[in-house]
């Protein structure tokens, strides 16, 4: 009989958003009225940008007409969408990436996840505590882990905790690892990387020959000229690390989906007869075999972001954001309550008060401020005791949950 | 240090399109006036349909409104395309498929390479020989077969012939296997299943305990009502068949990108603890954690395809492109060719003539008639001495290759 992949069957039947959605769903089932503030999901609210608009509908156009019209596109994108890409967000911060190391795709948890195809069986990973899910449920999936424990950490993968104690950017590990997912700016914590942890990380890496996955797809909310968009504005990045990146957040193409993922030509990995083996070819292979690249549509409404309307947009749409951040880590401090980051990251991540659980204040905060947030424990065990807040709403919504959440 | 998946360098290097791209330029460099026609690679070559642009249209309008904005959207694809498929392409036909059985996908390439994430490694895999190429790499690299042998056959994987001697549908293999590709109508060989066969195939899937891995892309194609559009036509075809269903054929979407992937609630697998699992479950937690979903934007013109007008265009496209195909069906008998397929399908399979090797036929009608087409042997080793032409192109371009074919 037909086999099926059992590794499936180790993931925890409780994943985080179904949860929420449950208690939700029954609060709202008993109480229809109550006017519910969802600052959960980090899911953008605000328009699509009118340059991305604009070059959708002509792109559109061109599809209409014989001249015009895009079959097949290359799958790795549009050599216009990938030129605009290295100029803009790499060879502008000094960071010597071409066009042809960037790959278009459909989004960052695709490209986060699908990376593992390309990689052994036999890493040892890395991952930080709590972490964004889909990092560990891609390699629980993949057969990389062992069965998941008590605190629901899944043996084989060693969790680097973040906490206030370290300033919220994990520690370089003691053990030996070969492949580290890194997100800064950080979902869930909002914590942001400096230069110098960035180039520990890079240092360590390059030391042990272990590969970085850095997931920087909230970039764009870095308000401090002096902290790195990139990881390979890190001299040697280029030899240890693969960045992920998407117009989900700046532009707010969640529903609209475009990411790119850059792997540098040169960087290496060992195959298990020792060859050395360049990613990149792996990648492009992959890719080439098993997607069919973006839509020629929606790629055009990508290349609008970076002309000179659309960079305006995104910067107003960005500072929107943070405004949002500003007044949620305003008004809870004010409330009493201990905040952390807010300031580079759409995200506030709130220590729970009274010795509360993570639960406890989802629960607290939904019943008492029928606001609704993400349990800090949802993310990892070292995430209990936290809780997220996403700056990702109408400037309204976000007054009227500080406010309720102040008269509690 | 990082290990790379060493599967991926048991994949061939001379892959067919980029060789046929490589001998295709060598020539243009060679003759840069002569003015080629490709009927090589299957890809669309008509405007997009009017009904589909004005969808398109009308959702980026509303993705400029605070109200109409669409972040992130169901993974699943939105409940209104699910709708609108299980409606149109299924229960008129009589297959009971419900909407939350179909996934909307941003390709079928993607969904036949990704479906392997959620089977074992330990099934005995079936393909058709000439294959789509796609099927058998993506086996590859995640590790199910062995090395590539002399004839670019890979161990582990059990070869189906199709040729002229069994009307180009593989036989039922005589060793049990646990996991079958089909696709009908087929592509390269244009030829089409009848419900008698699908029913042998159904049979013994059932009777074996195998699942079928269906791709119907090219349904649309089929002329003769009597012929399946569906395996779930069959009767028991919902206990062991996942199909694959695509818009860019069809309705033109290859640069635009939606499909769909039917796996019904109830076709279940077996796990190493002997457990019977479902695939629905399965596929759904993959298609959570890996994928985003569909574009808004994209979906809206998907929708349109099911519209009175959406039909009426699609009926006209496929029209179209039949009509090419039964040109190139008679203009190369009349040359004197002995041709299969392009009745049902956009592709005319042709025997190669004077015992010319499927390269060899290549090479003479690049170089004599400066048509493109695509050689059989890449395929599989039983598509030596064959070779295929495309329906999808221009009028002109057709009637031009098949006059200069002539003029041989």
């Amino acid at each position: 009989m037909v086999q099926v992949n059992g590794n499936y069957l180790k993931l925890k039947a409780g994943y985080l958003f179904p949860e929420i959605g449950r208690r939700v769903k029954a609060f709202s089932t008993a109480h229809p009225d109550a006017p519910l503030i969802r600052l959960g999901i980090g899911d953008v609210t605000e328009p699509l940008p009118q340059a991305c608009r604009d070059a959708m509908k002509i792109a559109i156009d061109a599809m209409g007409t014989a001249e015009g019209f895009h079959g097949y596109g290359p799958e790795q994108g549009y050599a216009w969408l990938r030129e605009a890409i290295a100029t803009h967000d790499f060879q502008s911060r000094g960071c010597a990436i071409s066009a042809d190391e960037i790959f278009v795709s459909d989004g960052s948890k695709c490209d986060s996840s699908n990376i593992l195809d390309i990689l052994g069986e036999g890493n040892r990973i890395a991952v930080t505590d709590p972490v964004y899910p889909v990092y560990v449920d891609s390699n629980v999936m993949a057969g990389r882990t062992g069965q998941a424990g008590d605190e629901g950490r899944y043996a084989g993968l060693s969790y680097l905790p973040i906490s206030a104690d370290n300033g919220f950017t994990a520690e370089i590990p003691s053990e030996p690892v070969d492949l580290i997912y890194l997100c800064f700016p950080n979902n869930p914590t909002g914590a942001v990387a400096t230069k110098k942890q960035l180039t520990a990380w890079v240092d360590y890496a390059r030391k042990n020959g272990a590969l970085i996955l850095f997931d920087a797809a909230y970039e764009a909310f870095i308000q401090d000229p002096e902290l790195p968009h990139s990881i390979y504005e890190i001299d040697g990045a280029r030899d240890c690390a693969i960045e992920f990146r998407s117009f989900s957040k700046n532009a707010g193409f969640t529903g609209t989906r475009c990411a790119f993922t850059v792997v540098p030509k040169g960087l290496k990995g060992k195959a298990a007869n020792a060859e050395d083996v360049e990613l990149w070819g792996l990648w492009n292979r992959r890719q080439s075999t098993k997607f069919n690249g973006v839509s020629y549509i929606i790629q055009r409404g990508a290349e609008a972001v970076y002309s000179a309307a659309g960079q305006q947009e995104v910067k107003g749409l960005v500072s929107f954001y943070m405004e949002n951040a500003s007044i949620i880590r305003k008004q809870l401090s004010s409330a009493g309550l201990t905040v952390y980051g807010g300031e580079h990251a759409p995200y506030v991540w709130i220590k729970t008060p009274d010795g509360m659980d993570s639960w406890g204040f989802f629960d607290h905060l939904l019943n008492n401020a029928n606001v609704v947030g993400t349990p800090g424990s949802g993310f990892g065990a070292a995430g209990e005791g936290y809780f997220r807040l996403s700056a990702f709403n109408s400037r309204a919504n976000v007054d009227d949950a500080m406010a309720r959440i102040q008269a509690l």
